[in-house]
């Protein structure tokens, strides 16, 4: 499999996910600059990777600085961390990566500069390692779910893409495969960006997993026709009271499985919990650029060059229609997950 | 207003919708296998333009034919009539309007052959006046539905571009318009074609109606939020008990508004009704080229160029998600229009 992120040669070498899949593209970043660039640009996406990416950008940052004194090295990284956390609104994961960098720092204020700056480069490694075992176990825990023969409608990329490895989502459903069971994959393409096409399609045909490519209105003709068995989709962030954001199109998604008796999954590690928001009218969504819609890969118009545009990159998924969110520490109601996560 | 389809100077002259927004050009059908290739390659499209054009391309058809007698004119008119038919499935006018076409032919079998060439010709404009009149007095009745103010959701088009003028649901829009309510218009894109992106945006963006163009899996978000106030859709065919099929997607819109408690709208003319069908279950549904999805226009890849694909050009909506139809003859519950339409 190829790695979505990893530390090469002192450098944040990312596959360029925005070239998939005509072609497989790394991109080395020498500074911290190129990793947020590439974060904004959709580079990298994928809640639990630009997690990673940016805790590797904090360590790439952070080799940079020339300081000698730990005040001034200190306050340096942490402008290097506030630079990074605006690359993207809602991913709680980003947040939550870049304030365990923050803590690495903190926690070794009386260090040599050199000591600690291999310790965030070692801390970033320990953030990829962990969400590795992480989407495993969540893998096997969701497998469960999956019987044999099953179709699953996926939404977006929540796959080895959009993690450091094995994903979340399509971590399920791999792990549903490597128990023996045929498994037919869904994909909706997932406008404006194509993560489903682009993505998800060519990730499943890398693993030889049977997957059919499906714009993203014909999702309800096929349950309509019984043709989907049960929906499982990633996160960007997960509320307090079980509402979840995810990519746009995600709860329309929801609201046609409720309609038609299916249940939806939704997959996602401690990383994309989010205690502190209450519900999902607290997440912030990411209103993107028009040229997503109006263009394809920027440069192919396919609607009048002046027409207004809503472009949300994400929606809310209120609680009552997820059946189950899926986590390394097993599969919860969405309102268990305070009490299970409040306390680590 | 460019007009869709018309009859010029002995040829029949289609505005070409597969190179819009771009470029507007106008293909000149010299016979009739052009204009059906040009129905078959969506050059043309929209149930009431496809029976317009498909009687002017009978019309086209029988000027060529060299026959002196009626019996052989006559089975050279029927064997064009067959292959106009063949073009696409779905949409019921095509075969309505190639009926019209039989009828005018088959009355005048005492005929010398030059004036049955005259008079198809001359019900091929009949017909297409009369869609325009079904469709403004269409426009009339659906534009009480509209409040002043109010935010319409449309999928796909059906707008003058889907018909010889003024539009079945964007008539409706238009007439509401001409009523000096202020009215904003959400167009779905409506993968894979774009119509919505492509025409429905440009259509009303030449009238001056506002009109916010999103992505299909942003409708429901948009719901969820109370922007949208009603939604309004064409109609390829209607079966007997009320089902509505109509461009993929239409099914998921509908239980999204379901949902939502949004009141969902289908506009179509008489012709777009068949008693024949007695259900959805009932209708054919056209499955389509996997360069449709793959690729935009034929050549800009998205998905991997192998993928597997699942492309309907349609779905069916099941009567009870439909709170009226809109006719001609009135707005009616879809159990109402078997005993409205039964006899004409």
């Amino acid at each position: 499999m190829v790695p979505t992120v990893e530390w090469k040669n002192g450098a944040v070498r990312l596959l360029d996910q925005s070239r998939l899949p005509g072609s497989v593209e790394f991109l080395d970043c020498q500074d911290y600059q190129t990793v947020a660039e590439a974060i904004r640009t959709l580079k990298v996406r994928g809640a639990p990777a630009i997690g990673v990416t940016a805790a590797m950008g904090v360590a790439l940052g952070a080799q940079a600085v020339s300081a000698t004194e730990y005040s001034s090295f200190a306050q340096a990284v942490l402008t290097i961390c506030d630079e990074l956390a605006a690359t993207r609104p809602t991913a709680v994961n980003l947040f939550w990566a870049i304030e365990r960098m923050k803590q690495t720092l903190q926690s070794l204020d009386t260090h040599p500069i050199s000591v600690i700056q291999q310790a965030l480069i070692k801390e970033s490694q320990a953030i990829l390692e962990e969400d590795i075992v992480l989407c495993k176990t969540m893998g096997r825990h969701g497998a469960e779910l999956i019987r044999d023969g099953q179709t699953v409608l996926t939404h977006c990329n929540a796959g080895s893409l959009a993690t450091a490895g094995y994903g979340t989502a399509l971590g399920v459903i791999r792990a549903a495969c490597e128990q023996g069971k045929k498994i037919n994959v869904i994909a909706d393409e997932t406008r404006p960006i194509l993560q489903g096409a682009r993505l998800t399609a060519w990730e499943l045909m890398q693993d030889q997993i049977p997957v059919t490519l499906i714009t993203d209105n014909m999702a309800g003709s096929l349950m309509r026709q019984g043709r989907i068995h049960l929906c499982i989709v990633g996160a960007d962030r997960i509320a307090a009271n079980g509402d979840v954001a995810n990519k746009i199109g995600t709860y329309s998604v929801a609201v046609l499985a409720k309609a038609h008796n299916i249940p939806f999954y939704v997959a996602a590690p401690y990383s994309t919990i989010d205690l502190n928001t209450k519900s999902g009218d607290e997440i912030p969504i990411e209103q993107r650029n028009h040229l997503e819609v109006t263009t394809i890969h920027g440069s192919h118009p396919v609607a009048p060059k002046d027409v207004e545009v809503y472009n949300p990159a994400f929606d809310v998924t209120p609680a009552e229609l997820i059946t189950g969110i899926i986590t390394e520490r097993g599969v919860f109601k969405p309102d268990e997950l305070a009490s299970q996560f409040g306390l680590k």
